[in-house]
């Protein structure tokens, strides 16, 4: 991995059952984490779309074009709405055609005789692509053009994610600092605004409620690629904070 | 509501929590799922976006000309980084003020003592919303043209969904039947393809693999506006897994 300044990406979770609500998703935030702890890697934007070609289609050529990286996540197994691989080849106007070595690793998983159509389908992939080991079920990911293709079933992606960090360049890490306070947003608002204000060029300060033993309070979640500026920010906050006697949450 | 045949709709969720993996995101599965099964609205797109004004400002124009309804969650809080109002009032050329039945909701909520500067933000909208009433923490949502806004906190918009009814033309309701199987995708892909085929038209065929006290199995999912189309395919596919002596999970 080579390193480099800001890195981001976008995610594309492909998927009716998403949209219908019958899946609960479990790989943004999965995939968000990994990407941010482990790379450096900051996500912009996700988007979850039906298994429709032309949408797929519309979406890699839009996300791939405006981000460094784009992960789709679903389509990639052997069943007729299955249709990642196909689209992405159109996206990118290349040919979509079995891959040897998946081919080859997937003929040797289920051995020759199991092999049928819907199997065989997993090897297909476009052209230019190249593989995303997959060690829990053999069936590869792929990697075409900046457009990593991963599972949906949330463990099998989990298997697989190390093995993209290979075609990845590397961002620097943004640190976080939080604060956990008995008190309410609007107590403080005004306060993390003037900070902000002050830092907005590098530190991202977020506020979130939370109910937790039957007590509201506010996270405040500091974030920045600078330390420095972080430990500033943390400071100032505390400041203020002790100024209006708001008890916190040691965790 | 009046009754209407496709209707579709769009969720926005803005909010960096959610794109740095710092929270699992509920608010998509639950609005996909009550907007299918008590409005017969089907959620066609969803995308998750930072708290940044000028990209919230490019997502509502996009996504409010595309689809019938836009949902957005988050950003409406008393903080600085609650922007969603002021945004959605720019997306659409309109004002942003203060909104006289929401200042005198807040207002009687917190007692004019309390109601400070970061409370009293919570009553700024676009000049041309309606309010959306919140049985749990008073700060109401509001819609904009065809966009109703909400929070991101999942009990809270949980307990004021209902209070978007009034304001949604109802569709047609999506009908579905599942298929669980002890077997693999691929054994089924074929035929499944087949009748997916037959009837792609009017019923949309699904599968998803599952596992289960330690066995793979895979569901089959069909979905459908017309009942009659959906038993019939439903039958079609128990034929074809009667063929393959495929065993049938009954829950």
């Amino acid at each position: 991995m080579k390193k480099n300044k800001k890195v981001n990406a976008a995610i594309l979770i492909i998927g009716n059952e998403i949209l219908s609500g019958r899946t609960q998703d479990k790989n943004i935030a999965f995939i968000c984490n990994w990407l941010n702890l482990n790379c450096g890697i900051i996500v912009s934007e996700v988007r979850i779309i039906p298994d429709v070609e032309k949408i797929i289609v519309e979406n890699i050529r839009t996300l791939s074009k405006k981000f460094k990286y784009v992960f789709t996540t679903g389509g990639i197994g052997p069943t007729h709405d299955d249709i990642t691989a196909q689209s992405i080849a159109k996206a990118f106007n290349v040919k979509y055609q079995y891959h040897r070595e998946a081919y080859e690793i997937l003929k040797k998983y289920y051995g020759e005789k199991n092999f049928n159509d819907g199997r065989k389908k997993m090897a297909k992939m476009p052209e230019i692509s190249k593989l995303i080991y997959n060690p829990s079920s053999a069936a590869p990911g792929f990697i075409t053009k900046n457009v990593l293709s991963l599972p949906g079933v949330p463990s099998i992606l989990n298997s697989m994610i190390e093995n993209c960090k290979r075609y990845l360049i590397k961002g620097l890490k943004v640190h976080s600092k939080t604060l956990n306070l008995f008190t309410v947003e609007s107590n403080i608002s005004k306060e993390l605004g003037n900070i902000q204000k002050k830092y907005k060029r590098h530190v991202e300060i977020g506020s979130y409620p939370f109910f937790r033993l039957g007590k509201i309070g506010v996270s405040v979640v500091s974030r920045s690629t600078s330390k420095i500026k972080l430990t500033k920010v943390y400071k100032e906050i505390l400041k203020e904070i002790k100024k209006k006697r708001v008890k916190m949450l040691k965790i």
